[in-house]
């Protein structure tokens, strides 16, 4: 396994390796879970060559944001890579992802304005930047992102489509503990306390898919029954809880055809998403 | 000489272009004249095969500009990229470019805020963003772009190192009519009296190029100076006069070092701008 940290040797070894077969990629921050290294396993079933980056990415964290505290340990992270086959990691450093006189961003509109880009205004742009330069720098011909972050995968996909990057963007489904919490690297602030309160907010998405599949169609009255669902548990400080159309991810007021029922809470100093997508 | 309407079609011919050579792009509006083919033959001269696309861009145009008007000849355009050797056209419509529900686009922060970018808001991020889809549709290892649209020509250069396309931009130079006018499809719109009139732009940039020869070196001497020159022929509407400097093209007080010293205004039907590069 090649650990890689210039953008140029990157560029040249993905000419070789898109020449020589398919080319799958995984974007991350590092500090891998299972989560991570299921998206890494889509993209090495389905590829010839798997690429992962290993990049805390600062401009898609807000000033009051955890850019600081975000757990790193490349170590471990090179160490999980390797058992699971990744051919190649690229791990740049922040200079060289934004050089002196950076002044580019790319925008999505619309589908940006709800859910956390409400809340964590310059997040999807810097997301969204980041992502353009890391696939004309990997040149995958599919990148693999993870259902947990539902408004992100979309948001990434519209972008691609958009601007016809010559790459597939797949979505892998969310991956969780044993007791229902998506796993997230952001799981390692909870103290063993909020860790057993953390998976309310899946239990939260379970009983809005059973109220629908009971015949509520009210989208008021599912968030009303999930945001008190979650009040039972003390410390949470609820960011949303929403319920949208999974293409423009607007709000609904009437549940039918396919939705996104999603939650964003803070929880001591870590900020929990989760979310499900179903059909009334 | 092939010409492609389907993206699909044009990334599938691209790749085969980039893997037997190197690959050279002219992106245009189309009515072509000297001053784009001067561009497609320095494309010919370093590359293995050249593409030229063409197509009037919407998102370009505000909504009180020209783009109806915009003259267009693609039987004209055909016959002269076929002369010059051209391997590709890619000519696509509208719809295909922007299909519906198309919601991204990318901005370059403070290149963009002055010159062409304060009269003409959102024209950089039309360039920007069909820029952006055009190399990632074409793949080319070299794009070429004009001198003479100079803003342009910097802010591409600016997101093309930014979001890590890898792809060079090549500048080449204005090519101007026997009396100096810049070629810019836009001359059609020109009354002969107006054709008559519209030289003394370049004129007065000749004019400021003698005054720092001379020793001018404060830049309002040198405007005022230019301005009155334009204003002896009747008829122009000066959009601006300006001399930046050429990294982040911020207005310069005192000549020094490298400067872009460009002008735009508007006469008749056209919006004319013309600019030349000099050292002080």
């Amino acid at each position: 396994m090649k650990v890689i940290r210039s953008k140029a040797a990157m560029q040249r070894l993905a000419d070789r390796l898109r020449s020589q077969g398919r080319v799958g990629f995984v974007p991350t921050m590092g500090f891998l879970h299972e989560g991570h290294l299921s998206l890494v396993r889509v993209a090495r079933k389905r590829c010839d060559s798997v690429v992962v980056s290993v990049f805390v990415n600062p401009t898609q964290f807000g000033p009051e944001e955890d850019l600081e505290a975000y757990p790193r340990d490349f170590g471990r992270d090179r160490r999980l890579l390797g058992q699971e086959g990744v051919d190649v990691v690229f791990r740049p450093d922040a200079e060289t992802v934004y050089p002196d006189g950076f002044a580019t961003s790319v925008l999505v509109e619309r589908l940006t304005r709800g859910l956390c880009g409400r809340t964590r205004p310059g997040h999807f742009s810097g997301v969204l930047t980041v992502v353009a330069k890391l696939l004309n720098i990997v040149k995958p011909d599919i990148a693999v992102f993870g259902q947990k972050d539902a408004q992100q995968a979309l948001v990434v996909g519209r972008m691609v489509r958009d601007l016809d990057f010559d790459t597939r963007i797949v979505v892998a489904p969310t991956v969780r503990e044993r007791d229902g919490l998506a796993m997230s690297s952001r799981n390692f602030y909870l103290t063993p306390e909020q860790r057993r309160q953390a998976p309310v907010l899946y239990r939260s998405l379970r009983l809005a898919r059973r109220m629908v599949r009971d015949g509520e169609r009210d989208a008021a009255s599912v968030k009303l029954a999930m945001r008190r669902l979650i009040r039972r548990e003390s410390g949470f400080r609820i960011d949303y809880v929403e319920v949208v159309d999974t293409g423009e991810l607007q709000p609904v007021r009437r549940i039918s055809g396919r939705v996104l029922v999603a939650v964003a809470a803070h929880l001591g100093r870590a900020r929990l998403i989760d979310n499900i997508i179903m059909r009334a």
